[in-house]
């Protein structure tokens, strides 16, 4: 998607790649897909994960779940996700939607990995972390070769919002290894700190952000995707700000009429408040869409 | 636009025209353009309007009145808004974005025909009504052609907000002629009595409606529109409550991440709650995409 109006409030040419509208509402069905076919061909009994922070799960956008669930239901292996017993029962939902077996744990740590160690050795079940995983790194980078065969010939760089660093690290490999010219850009909440670990290692000092984007909360990048980033975006790094982030929501539900989630706008913000100046026709990720009927912009 | 989603909810194939993404934010657009075109075409010193309601203005979606600006200055004539000094700035705003000039009037209809009527004499400018008006209901045709070339070999019927009728008629009309096969439905909400009007010729008993669909709180269709209606569509008036407009918008926003405005949400609400059983493939007109950063669904 183009908009005009918004093009002349960045003074470039952007284009947005509208994962908000990938099947399950986004690009977490890309990863998903893939796992669910690994776990096919593997022979294994289905797939399972857990929702990713036992803290910050009524903030988890769920994306991950449903995406899971939806995947596994279309190749045929049994989906199985974790779940502590005072998740929100919204979040549930989407998951049965998708006829995913849900299994309850208490809302610890001992009792969520004792289960996950049971459906993985007793039941001989594939786990599908939601960030740090093969599977689903390899399977997001589809959005690249969609992103060339689109607008190869347009993009000088893409801008991707970063919470585990799963999709990122995807997308800064694949675009680095094929198209080095087109630069990647990894936006995140100011809080993370997100240079300060891939120039100097050094880890953000809390584990989960309090941010509006509720998608990248999670502060830690993932122990696959950290070098991939350092590798190809150590100085392409924007750290926005809140209001910036709410700005950008604003522009995209009034002007686009893309009823986006705040992570991202995280990305669009990036482009709106950090462009740097050489950067004449960026493509801004809008990673997903799922957002209650009765969210508002505070 | 389809959803697999929605399609299951609804029991069949729906198609959705999205004129929230037209240019402006609504199918207002196609017939301001037209207006803009005739009014060069024929030396006018320029295109001229009101907001429509002088009692409803600050509910109202404000759509003609941008579009018609935006249009004005694509084709170079000077556009005219005359607005009562009470009206929202938010509203004026917008059609100032398109340099439209705004001349203020008292908030009482003989400062708004007074003004009008000078514009008209001295100034030698074109009146273009929201709905009865010749050359928009001309122009909003063309969204007849873009349907039947898109999915006129999928489609079996077309549903339709109507207000003050204009496009209706004009959708109506055109469909009527060329596939009449293709059955266009009348969505309205139910204090209208829309079908009072085409069956018996029964006037609505108030002026405007109590809807959440801003854009078709205009309870009277306009003298040009009412005959082709009854002529086409008599026996296919869908009355929709307020509470299946909520349903239906928030299906849209959550399902389809599609921001449009409560008027579009009516269409849809048609075919969600009242679809008659022999329709399989409906297209649903989503007329606008104009709704405020911080509108809520109450």
């Amino acid at each position: 998607m183009t908009s005009e109006i918004i093009d002349k409030k960045v003074g470039a040419r952007v284009f947005f790649k509208c994962e908000h509208l990938q099947k399950t509402g986004s690009f977490k069905a890309r990863g998903a897909l893939n796992s669910a076919v690994l776990a096919k061909e593997n022979n294994a009994k289905g797939v399972y994960s857990t929702l990713y922070s036992l803290k910050q799960i009524a903030h988890s956008s769920g994306n991950h779940g449903q995406a899971l669930a939806w995947s596994a239901l279309k190749i045929g292996v049994p989906c199985t996700i974790v779940v502590p017993k005072n998740a929100p029962s919204a979040k549930i939902d989407g998951m049965r939607e998708y006829q995913a077996n849900i299994v309850f744990c208490e809302p610890t740590m001992e009792s969520r990995e004792s289960i996950c160690a049971e459906l993985a050795e007793k039941d001989d079940k594939l786990y599908v972390d939601p960030h740090n995983c093969v599977s689903m790194i390899n399977g997001h980078a589809s959005i690249v070769f969609e992103i060339l065969d689109q607008v190869g010939e347009h993009i000088d760089s893409i801008f991707i919002s970063v919470g585990g660093g799963g999709f990122a690290s995807s997308v800064a490999f694949l675009i680095g290894t094929l198209r080095p010219d087109i630069e990647v850009y990894l936006v995140a909440p100011e809080q993370k700190e997100l240079s300060n670990l891939l120039e100097n290692g050094v880890q953000c000092s809390v584990s989960t952000l309090n941010t509006m984007a509720d998608g990248v909360r999670v502060a830690h990048v993932g122990s696959l995707c950290e070098p991939i980033l350092r590798k190809f975006c150590k100085k392409r790094v924007l750290n926005v700000k809140e209001e910036e982030i709410k700005d950008a929501l604003k522009l995209i539900w009034t002007r686009m009429k893309q009823r986006v989630e705040p992570t991202a706008a995280l990305a669009f913000a990036g482009v709106l408040y950090h462009k740097p100046n050489h950067i004449k026709c960026p493509l801004v990720v809008l990673c997903g869409g799922n957002v209650d009927a009765d969210y508002i912009i505070n």
